[in-house]
């Protein structure tokens, strides 16, 4: 193998796939099974060439795929990994550094709280917050939690019903308890029905995963100051958004949380995986995570990062981070946030102005929940229709017990071509 | 930006980093702060040309690399980013796939599935275990830990006292004790001084992060079987080694374990972060993750990779352990193992007949330990001029309360040439 011919070859392989990438089925439409079928069972006794790789992503990887970069995926939350951010995993892979002490790769650590201080200034986040990077929210929250109940010693996670799942998860692996606080008329936590007995944290969403709403961050950061409870807020999908100064209405109370999690992959098109968690508590994460044996001790007094969270070895994820920002610039960013957010404002009104269909949520952000007229049953069936035609992906979540549909906008590179499309399938599926 | 251009300029700068990265100070000649000093504090306006970020990096971010890709790299365990696998990482995230559920990415579910049963066959492991990738080893442990609690209810993980820090951090994090077992003359954990009252899990190593010893399996299983106790295998460094079927006898007892870690980021070739771990108990995994919230369930009942571990969102991490197992075959792996083990016995030899030098610890696989006839001051002394030449990166541990030098060999570009320039220098410091 010679790198840079077969680099060429992958290369060229990209390119070409983010050019036709709208042009597949968005939901890969194979069965379960499909691709190990089609895989040897067992491995090669002698090497391949690197060609035959790129061949096979051709022809069994890439069928089998759902196109998470095509312009209409419209399911969770849209994301794009950018193009400065590809190219800069490559150049991670290259350089293939791990991070578990500062001087295992001074760069690295560097760079990654470095990237999160320009990033807590993009966002207008208090300045001197401690930052560093998880793989996903589901991590960050873990780290989070963990240093809650170093913090305070309590047992129970406090968050609303709409919390994302992970919050349970997280709860569960630490040994405590979730209680799920009631929602309020627009799918927000209720303060009035907040018990912070034996708390160890609140979460607090900003964005949720149903319907991106806004739990009341003000009202409950004055409740955990009263109660010595941790405050942790996921805006894992909506912090990005605070680029834009118009959308910090949203970022009201999140400068007195002791923690927050924002998701770089999710909407500041940085490729998987980059969870960006703050602290105002760094010596919180430092006492529930630091353990440093003989083999790891050195005589400089350098930051660690992975004294902040579960994993030791730490791969060198700002840079993709620190390359779509360099790339795009605060006005880039906002360029890409302001239009997501006209899209989606855009296909909410076609929602309200057609007959027969029915907005299900307000819309602070990029997500509009939705159904048509009749039963559960017709609208489940309705988005399986849609979905099969490889036109789009949309993805659903139930809402006072209904089944609700969720057009989902975050690809930089959706067009409101892609957005009409859409709504034309919908209509006609 | 254009991706053809710009990617062909990153494509070129790894290219002309793979071929000087021996010519670079291994370990980073900078003292803490050197990195953050030369960045700008705050991010760009407006975006900038890819070009500039490629200029930072060799200004900037090399010379405060550690180069882990150096085949001098002879700290920790030293490892390999295989070229195939840096390209894999480049397509992973062109298509920046996230598969927290099968139809988000039936390619990457099945492909995860499907190369961890490759990689099985390849060390020689039991049919039919469940496979999936972690970031790191500590992640494969909280996960294994966790399931083992869930399985039994035990309260305490039980390891050595050479067992990696991760366990210990895993253990708290789940709020489980750790009770630590005293070693034998050989460094590895005493059967006879094992306690299981209250356990959930043992945890043996095979590869100890300090003098690689292995652990006796055979007899701890029996142990943890008659206790109900799960069994869980630490061979982060050396589960890579059983490639080779001369290596296997460190193997014996392993197929007893309820759950393995293997790291294919750290000898099997893999680019981090790529962590395996394997169970005969996925319904353990699964009770102790699972939770499917509504916006995730979906009709198909196929596998869903995040019932298996802490994180929701899944990068497309199979990939490059794909390129490296498919480019590389069983022979290549072989080669490479069997080389470094070559290597690493050459060394030791060396050592062995150079009087004023001891060896401190029996050598089953790639890391040789041993110190030069003086007080821990002055080998701490030599190990730091050692590193500070540039020459090399050697680490360090602690043994019966003396200071220990380890030269790991795991890099695939290290030659017997590199071995013999490190000796070289440490003879003379």
């Amino acid at each position: 193998m010679t790198f840079r011919e077969d680099g060429t070859a992958a290369l060229e392989w990209a390119a070409r796939y983010l050019e036709q990438v709208g042009e597949f089925p968005v939901l890969a439409q194979v069965e379960p099974g499909d691709v190990r079928k089609r895989l040897p069972p067992s491995p090669p006794e002698h090497g391949e060439p690197f060609a035959d790789v790129l061949r096979d992503l051709d022809e069994i990887i890439v069928p089998a795929t759902t196109h998470w970069q095509s312009p209409r995926f419209f399911a969770y939350f849209a994301n794009s990994a950018a193009e400065p951010g590809i190219l800069a995993e490559l150049i991670a892979a290259t350089l293939n550094s791990v991070g578990f002490i500062w001087r295992t790769s001074p760069a690295l650590t560097e760079l990654e709280a470095h990237t999160l201080d320009w990033t807590a200034q993009l966002l207008g986040l208090p300045l001197g917050w401690h930052g560093h990077i998880e793989d996903t929210a589901s991590v960050s929250t873990i780290a989070a939690l963990a240093a809650a109940r170093e913090a305070n010693g309590g047992r129970v996670v406090v968050c609303s019903e709409e919390a994302h799942s992970s919050v349970e998860r997280a709860a569960r692996l630490l040994g405590l308890e979730t209680r799920k606080v009631p929602l309020d008329a627009e799918y927000r936590l209720d303060p009035t029905a907040v018990d912070l007995t034996e708390a160890a944290a609140l979460v607090a969403t900003v964005g949720t995963t149903s319907t991106t709403a806004v739990d009341p961050v003000p009202v409950l950061a004055d409740a955990c100051e009263a109660a010595g409870v941790w405050l942790h807020v996921d805006a894992a999908y909506a912090g990005s958004a605070w680029v834009c100064p118009e959308l910090r209405w949203s970022q009201a109370g999140v400068e007195r949380a002791d923690s927050l999690v924002v998701n770089a992959h999710k909407w500041l098109f940085t490729p998987m995986d980059c969870s960006l968690l703050w602290t105002r508590k760094p010596e919180a994460l430092r006492a529930a995570f630091s353990l440093v044996p003989e083999y790891l001790r050195t005589s400089d007094d350098a930051e660690n990062l992975s004294d902040y969270g579960p994993a030791l070895g730490r791969r060198f994820r700002s840079l993709k981070l620190w390359a779509v920002l360099r790339c795009y610039g605060r006005e880039g960013l906002q360029v890409r946030i302001r239009e997501a957010i006209r899209l989606a404002e855009l296909f909410e009104g076609w929602i309200r102005d057609e007959p027969g269909w029915e907005l299900c949520a307000p819309r602070p952000f990029s997500v509009v929940c939705f159904r048509r007229d009749g039963s559960d049953d017709e609208n489940e069936d309705l988005l399986a229709r849609a979905n099969a035609t490889g036109e789009l992906f949309l993805s659903h979540t139930r809402l006072d017990g209904r089944y609700v549909l969720r057009l989902a906008i975050g690809n930089e590179r959706t067009t409101e071509a892609d957005v009409r499309r859409a709504w034309d399938v919908l209509k006609h599926s």
